[in-house]
């Protein structure tokens, strides 16, 4: 084995693909604070206790284990930063009203994951705590889009499900733990077949009801059909309200909302509206978000919270190539002139690149497209 | 225990804090851009081989390991971004002339390090490679000074030492690896009385040497008296003329130039002048540098090497205090009117935060000095 080669799915990003995701890191980083979200950087590793408590089994085993050695503990590398900042929000801000906070930065996962297939994706987020109500809801699933179309996204799917529907008809049906966690990963892999087995001994109103949920998914036209269709609870009636008005708001020449009941992704986290944002002509989802009341009670501070994430790395391969703009090479020399010309095209953002003696001048491994040469008794920037 | 508490030495950052970073990052690494250093994003995590051949025992047990449940393979994560920049430069960009390269981005050890004390330093540095002159020495230490400059820091020490002329007094002296070893670090430790111990039973010329190189620390006259007290080899007077050069270059108001040359971090890894800058008022090194020609070898392809790293949340102790830039709090209104002075404020990069119903409005909290409100029938921002 060559030993500079990589791990399977870790990869190296190179200059002119760090210089586009660090571009869109900063913009998208803007448009998250002058919207009032604040940024914080959680650390790569905690405690397991801290990162995977009341998160569930995937992202259990998603997450790299190492022994502190300080102390014996077993830590985790972070796998995803929603918990993180719930902590945050949790015991180090303890903010009485809303808070919102952001982040960007590497999670790591033992396999690869999404569509981007990496195992090192660059998560940046927004998340809003303490606040219940729809607008939250709307707020971020509104900076969702405008983060994707700061990235170029212009044509913009958003996916609405609601988890509050499966959990009323997995109470009227009196599902147990194991029998719900079945049903919720067939219907999640929209495996209708599976489904029937796993709902054979229930009464035929809830039979109804699953198997409706495998076909409520299409346009918006398809909330109206679930409510004629799915039993009439009061948390199904408000779930249904909360997507109808959510749908209404969104809905532009640029943002298609579409409905699919049986997206129950992140079931044992999630507890209100779940949506994901799709992009014409990329496979995958570019951003996944949704409510999780639930998450900071781990904390011992229970708190409606509602955000989203996006992965950069994978989101590049969405967006068109880069465009690098070129640097100066100034040539080798003590002229205090030259120097004094330099530091002014520096302070302008320009790139000037200084030649070292007995180097061979390769303008395009160093990536110039100009140099300077004294002219009429000047130093002046003349393209090559 | 609670599971909110973080591991020892491993810290949130929050708003103020990591606003600071941000900024201080982005002013760094565009710093780096326009003197022609290309930024690239190398993997938190590689296969041990990689991420350690070469590079001495100290970072390998500094580095977290994990096995790659993809491969069964020994995965380490970075405590270090330089061998992956060489790595980089060796095998992805393989440039014939030289390549500047940059990064930005977490590294983790197994135990606290630096006066930062802590585990997940943020490694800023740059490097240089393809050129074996004094120039290219030159040019990473001037930007080195640049970016502390930029940092706030007025009074900069930098601290200079070279590592072959320790290998040059060990080659005259024969010494065996192990004794070779025992004798750096105990220079490193500034412990003449070890010093002494483990050199008894050279020639009086090699113990003359080795007790000066323990003595020779100060300003740089210190290189005057070296030339008078250290052997005459063709290795040593180059390193000491390598190093008046330097000095000459560096030395001005705000930098002061001092000798160590009982200063051997990373022996095993350096191969030429190293470097550390001091700043007044703070304890530790702030950055650290050096030559390293070897490094790419491990990889297949040796090249000249030359650069530097600084830990920007350490260096954090040492800027001044944050000021924030408060938002403006929009009111809970659907009007068309309001919506649009939101997005024009934002888009002067005005922090802009809306209230959501049935919220407490607490300024503090949300970070917010100012309001918008209906005056004289148009949306104006209000001190409150």
């Amino acid at each position: 084995m060559h030993n500079w080669l990589l791990p399977e799915y870790i990869e190296d990003v190179l200059p002119a693909d760090a210089a586009r995701l660090e571009s869109y890191r900063r913009q998208i980083l803007d448009l998250f604070r002058v919207h009032g979200y604040q940024y914080v950087m959680p650390p790569m590793m905690e405690y397991v206790e801290s990162l995977l408590t009341g998160t569930g089994h995937d992202l259990d085993i998603a997450t790299f284990k190492v022994v502190d050695q300080l102390t014996g503990r077993l830590m985790g590398l972070r796998a995803d930063t929603t918990p993180q900042a719930a902590r945050i929000d949790a015991h180090m801000l303890n903010h009485q009203g809303v808070s919102r906070l952001c982040y960007a930065g590497t999670v790591l996962r033992t396999k690869p994951d999404g569509l981007a297939r990496t195992r090192e994706p660059l998560q940046l987020g927004a998340e809003l705590y303490g606040h219940a109500g729809i607008e939250s809801d709307i707020e971020v699933q509104r900076l969702m889009v405008k983060a994707l179309q700061l990235l170029g996204m212009r044509i913009l799917f958003v996916d609405l499900s609601h988890v509050a529907i499966f959990a009323s008809l997995s109470h009227i049906a009196q599902l147990g733990t194991q029998q719900e966690r079945a049903l919720q990963l067939a219907l999640q892999a929209k495996d209708a077949v599976r489904v029937q087995e796993l709902i054979t001994n229930l009464p035929e109103k809830s039979r109804k009801a699953f198997i409706a949920l495998t076909q409520l998914n299409g346009g918006v036209e398809v909330l109206e059909q679930a409510r004629d269709t799915l039993p009439d609870t009061p948390e199904i009636e408000q779930a249904l309200h909360e997507m109808v008005t959510v749908a209404d708001v969104l809905s532009s020449n640029e943002v298609t909302v579409t409905i699919d009941l049986s997206e129950l992704r992140g079931y044992q986290y999630h507890s209100g509206m779940v949506f994901a944002a799709y992009a014409h002509g990329y496979a995958g989802p570019i951003a996944l978000g949704g409510r999780y009341d639930e998450v900071g009670a781990a904390f011992g501070r229970a708190r409606p919270a509602t955000g989203f994430s996006l992965d950069l790395r994978g989101a590049l391969q969405a967006l068109g190539p880069a465009i690098l703009n070129k640097g100066i090479l100034a040539p080798v020399s003590d002229d205090a002139e030259l120097m004094a010309v330099i530091e002014t095209l520096r302070g302008q953002g320009q790139v000037v690149v200084e030649a070292l003696p007995d180097m061979l001048l390769n303008y395009s491994e160093l990536a110039c497209d100009r140099t300077l040469q004294k002219v009429d008794g000047r130093w002046q920037v003349v393209a090559v």
